[in-house]
């Protein structure tokens, strides 16, 4: 629980920075150099390697070296552990939606004409 | 798309902390006063209510004051669109999978045995 938490923290908190977000929304079509990587941004490679940093230490991304070159991959399962808390609260509101719904046809509302 | 990238930054920058995401938490169960969300957190006032104030600018929660009473609700709308963008993301890594679900296929591979 504690660590989940930490994992959370550490992946909204990567993903909140719109940087961050284009690097995953790349990686999730395939993997790719850092360079590739880098290519469409306006930064210094120091302040975008950090940026990989980030994301690497939330578990989104992981990478290798071979050579000189270092490829980054996205890593799904992180990602799905993310989209899980929410749909873990989408189950709540939708169901009190639900039930807001249901006593408005109790009450004899016109809920079924729309 | 510019505005699109700030709420999501301020979005998922809220849910960064686990605080602020125990109060998501609670509200998708039904609307709360901020005395009942304060109660289980061994924090004070002032600080909890600046937890509330990055939710509210989040777009995350709304609030209303009646009397000497403030009542927050949940704004799912908000939660949908970062629950969105995870979903756009899965997209493309599950058609990956696929496409390489499909080549160990065509390569002769034992996949249709597990």
């Amino acid at each position: 629980m504690g660590n989940q938490q930490t994992e959370l923290d550490a992946i909204f908190h990567a993903l909140g920075e719109p940087t961050r977000r284009a690097v995953v929304q790349r990686l999730v079509r395939g993997e790719a150099s850092v360079s590739e990587l880098a290519s469409p941004f306006d930064m210094g490679l120091p302040a975008f390697m950090k940026h990989l940093g980030v994301l690497e230490a939330a578990g989104l991304i992981t990478s290798t070296k071979t050579g000189r070159t270092r490829i980054c991959r996205i890593q799904p399962a992180t990602l799905s552990a993310a989209e899980s808390w929410f749909e873990d609260q989408r189950i709540f509101w939708q169901a009190r939606y639900k039930q807001l719904d249901d006593l408005l046809v109790a009450l004899g509302g016109k809920n079924d004409e729309t």
